[in-house]
């Protein structure tokens, strides 16, 4: 069985990982000089690889094979090189270091595909810069909401200069949008982000889905009072009401199991003063689930909860909804193809859901999409201590091109 | 019986309460101009009311009348005339106006004390610039630590340059202390700051104790993780762990009654973003009694609670304290003629603790102090909506004249 150039991913990751490397983490935040950087490098690895490169007007690098005149729709493959501030070198550029691999062996091979493939390095994941995510394939998906188009960033300049930076051109963006008679099928390899392959020892996942979230701003207002002089008794504590709204959420996705996971990231106390009972506690809710079905029966349940607490409490709570992203379910067709390429491989394999979002998840609304995962040390990522062995690292761009052949033969 | 002048005493309170008056509440904060000319106009009533007046090196406005030779130590009544930022217009002021219009009364009615009596007006009781609780009455009680002499405000200042606004002498803060063999007793009259009289109905408070308290700053510390990509049972959620370290405080004081309140009033989240799983809570933590065994004894329970909840939650706790200001007894010789006065009067009487801080901590240092409390409607102070109804200031100043007439003659 054909296999990747294991020697050569590992350098390639090690190259990209030191541009922009700096000794608290991985800088490569999206439109940077150090991305740029990165953007160029892959560039390079591309031609050399045979493929032809172009940049979309949403600043996506994509390169193209095209090896038969069958007139098939392409098989695309990638991920994105940009970086969270202190990240590390895996995130991203694990899926499009091994995906120009992939192309490489096959070149080095000299073996040719009946689908063109393409692969794809999508603009601003990260969303590190304007704080909107997955810019480059949600533009591809046709996905662009009206603030993605006019954003501004911390220094004033606005999302068209920075997309200028990268080759792109805001006012052409809806140029960059693919269909779905474009795309036969799309793969993604990425690290895990999470615990679960590292700690069950399985070498390969295959991702169910990525998971939808819903978030919620949720406010507790009491009364606020001397702490000193103010009984228990006569006590309308925010505080108190709110550790137990933040329990709910813990408890709803522990106990009950209405959902995967549950979170409060962020609180805020006001006054927030040591001998002042709290009169107001503001937090942040968020659910995640493979389904809509159940982030909403999430949701509600929590609502119900928080409505016995003000009682109980003598306390108000406002839930203000601040955003539902479904649910994508990755394709089952692909899914099954994923699984066969590594139960060839002799891979151990887990189906797992996605709790990160990824640049799949655009791409699963024009066309056929799978994700393939490897474990993540500790479930670590976002920070320097993110680490994939160089074993894992290569299982996983050896699936990603078993999986694409058996995908080439066998789609239309 | 004699009876003060409400009119009179209204007039006053009215009077003081609109220097510093703003849209927003009383700003008369200490060393300001217009807590400069509060201490003016108070020291105008002393005059008026037949004392002569002096300002310590501490700041501190003295007055004092004698009318016999007979050579007891005084009878100290006061309280002070700084207000925190958006106070209200009863705090402190009640005591000194009330102190003041007892002396007048006395000399309107010709008669005369066996003892000296001293109305004081104490500097900076609310610590709003520099930090520092109960200045005034700590000098005089021989209680100020290094820190109180070489503390600077937020623009610079020193506390030596304040107290030279007001008439005071940082360099011979020494001259400020007074000696037990100076005073046979001190009264104060205050307004509770708490809802217990209002809420009862009842119109005096023979104050039991000034609560101690034992402040504690606690840091919970977990692992900050993806709040999408971290399982529910890989997590070591600091903030979890926290809500239960939160709730034992109040359980401490609520259900197992082992100290009269608790409170968490200040929480800081790490990082407190809104898809990061917290890796670190610092709360604040009070603990207030009026003995200092129960209030080690709630602080002792609260650790044994903080060492189960880090098994339990994977976290750690360190607890560090900050200070434990020890509980400050009333006299019960004085608590027993107070509590005469007010039956003599015909008015509802109840024994409570302050929960609040008072100069009468300090003089109890010193000498037998008492405390009057009249009631706070809503139990709200610190804020403009403080209030206490003309009658109930009436009757407060009436059992204060009483108490300080049956001291006159009782006491040595």
């Amino acid at each position: 069985m054909l296999s990747i150039n294991a020697q050569r991913l590992n350098d390639t990751l090690q190259s990209l990982g030191r541009i922009g490397e700096t000794q608290g983490g991985m800088q490569r935040i999206a439109f940077s000089p150090a991305d740029v950087e990165g953007r160029e490098f892959v560039k390079s690895l591309m031609t050399e690889a045979g493929m032809s490169v172009r940049v979309d007007a949403a600043g996506n690098v994509i390169a193209r094979k095209v090896d038969s005149e069958v007139g098939l729709p392409a098989i695309g493959m990638g991920s994105h090189t940009d970086t969270v501030p202190k990240g590390g070198k895996y995130d991203g550029a694990l899926g499009v270091l091994g995906a120009i691999e992939c192309v490489q062996t096959l070149k080095d091979a000299g073996m040719t595909t009946r689908h063109p493939i393409e692969v794809l390095v999508y603009t601003n994941e990260e969303g590190t810069q304007f704080r909107r995510w997955l810019y480059g394939s949600r533009a591809m998906a046709g996905l662009m909401e009206d603030d993605d188009l006019t954003c501004v960033d911390e220094l004033g300049v606005s999302i068209g200069e920075r997309l200028k930076d990268i080759g792109g051109d805001v006012s052409r963006i809806s140029e960059a949008v693919r269909t779905p008679d474009e795309f036969s099928a799309y793969l993604e390899l990425h690290i895990e982000q999470g615990p679960v392959l590292h700690q069950t020892g399985i070498a390969i996942g295959d991702v169910t889905a990525i998971t939808g979230r819903i978030g919620m701003n949720v406010s507790v207002r009491g009364f606020a009072n001397h702490a000193g002089t103010t009984p228990m008794g006569h006590r309308r504590d925010a505080l108190m009401a709110a550790t137990h709204v933040i329990q709910s959420v813990n408890r709803i996705a522990t106990d009950e199991e209405m959902c995967r996971v549950g979170t409060v990231g962020m609180v805020e106390v006001s006054p927030n003063a040591e001998n002042v009972i709290p009169g107001r506690v503001d937090i942040s809710v968020e659910f995640r689930d493979e389904t809509t079905e159940r982030i909403r029966q999430a949701a509600d349940r929590f609502r119900e909860i928080c409505q016995r607490l003000c009682q109980h409490w003598d306390v108000t709570i406002d839930i203000e909804e601040i955003g539902l992203a479904s649910p994508a379910p990755m394709h089952d067709e692909i899914r099954a193809f994923i699984r066969d390429s590594a139960r060839k491989l002799g891979f151990s394999l887990s189906s797992l859901p996605s709790g990160a979002g990824h640049d799949a998840q655009s791409m699963a609304e024009i066309t056929r999409a799978g994700m393939i995962f490897v474990p993540s040390v500790n479930g670590i990522s976002h920070s320097p201590h993110e680490y994939t062995s160089p074993e894992d690292c290569t299982n996983g761009v050896n699936v990603l091109l078993q999986t694409l052949l058996t995908l080439d033969s066998n789609l239309d």
